[in-house]
């Protein structure tokens, strides 16, 4: 088997939740499978002094309106959150409490959160509405809430975090194959030529 | 004769650079002038309050790395000069001195300046070595020294940032069409496709 693609990508990215929607395909066309690794990408801001770019004066109305457009050159919907952006801890620890176990449940979650957040602009950032979210694709919301206050999947998510620094990681979406780094969204043409040609 | 495509740029962006190879021919496939409008990136940021993208830790060994990854994706040679990041000024005056009566001329020097500064690595970053370049394509490099110094070509260039500014330009390279903003050699493939299908 060959190697897998991982992606990396922060809940409140809406750049991450566009590539969200094609990167298994996309793996699947070049035989490849897709880890999915959820991070916090306000920790790794800390380190590079960056700030979320809808943020940033210019920047962050060119932004708004290229995601849009982004999003309709792939027909999904977008619709920004009320709140934005908002806390990604619990999603991502609500991920790393499935993964290991359930791995097609995570990843069945990590898609209706950001459906949810992205798809139909709503909440996800407390644990209450991320545990509604599983709890509304089938998953067992009880026994997540638990996980939710459990120190060891606390503990997980900060060594995935750092995992990530650690692989060079410092925005959302990126991903990585075989040592090859691919950040951003608009690098998923690269990243699927790389795959196709065997890199250049 | 449709609108043409304004291409904002500054001669020390290496992406600028590589944008710089591609985009005449673009426009000439979907019958559109690019005017080239060679600006001051850093006086932009100090309104957005971003910095260089290769002195960003992380951020910048990813950058010079998919720099030269993009390079060799389009067939272009990329050699960062020395001293990186330069000065642009005496570029982006010179640039300006001739525009207006030789707008061939003024273009053949950006080509010719680019290519020094990131197809050879050399430099372009004082008035002297600006004018060396000049004259090297057949420009008058006596005349373009004389003009560096008018104080109407500083003040055209100081009207250029700020148009650029008021333009919502914030980055290089940036692409305007018809009001439609695009941010980025990676974003080419967006403005191809816009121009081609009239937008979406």
């Amino acid at each position: 088997m060959a190697d897998p693609i991982d992606f990396y990508f922060d809940f409140s990215s809406p750049y991450g939740y566009l590539a969200a929607q094609r990167i298994d395909d996309l793996g699947a066309r070049h035989g490849r499978q897709v880890v999915w690794r959820p991070f916090l990408l306000g920790v790794v801001f800390k380190t590079t002094g960056s700030e979320a770019l809808l943020g940033v004066p210019m920047k962050g109305a060119y932004s708004a309106h290229d995601l849009q457009r982004s999003a309709r050159r792939i027909g999904v919907p977008l619709i920004m959150p009320a709140t934005f952006p908002f806390m990604s801890v619990a999603a991502s620890r609500a991920f790393y409490a499935l993964c290991d176990e359930d791995p097609q449940g995570a990843k069945k979650l990590a898609k209706a959160l950001f459906h949810t957040a992205f798809g139909k602009g709503g909440d996800i950032g407390s644990a209450a509405a991320v545990i509604a979210v599983a709890e509304s694709v089938g998953l067992d919301g009880e026994a997540l809430g638990r996980a939710l206050q459990d120190p060891a999947i606390k503990e997980r998510l900060k060594a995935e975090v750092q995992a990530a620094i650690d692989a060079g990681v410092f925005g959302s979406p990126f991903f990585i194959v075989e040592g090859e780094p691919f950040w951003g969204h608009d690098r998923l043409a690269h990243l699927e030529e790389w795959l196709k040609t065997g890199g250049w």
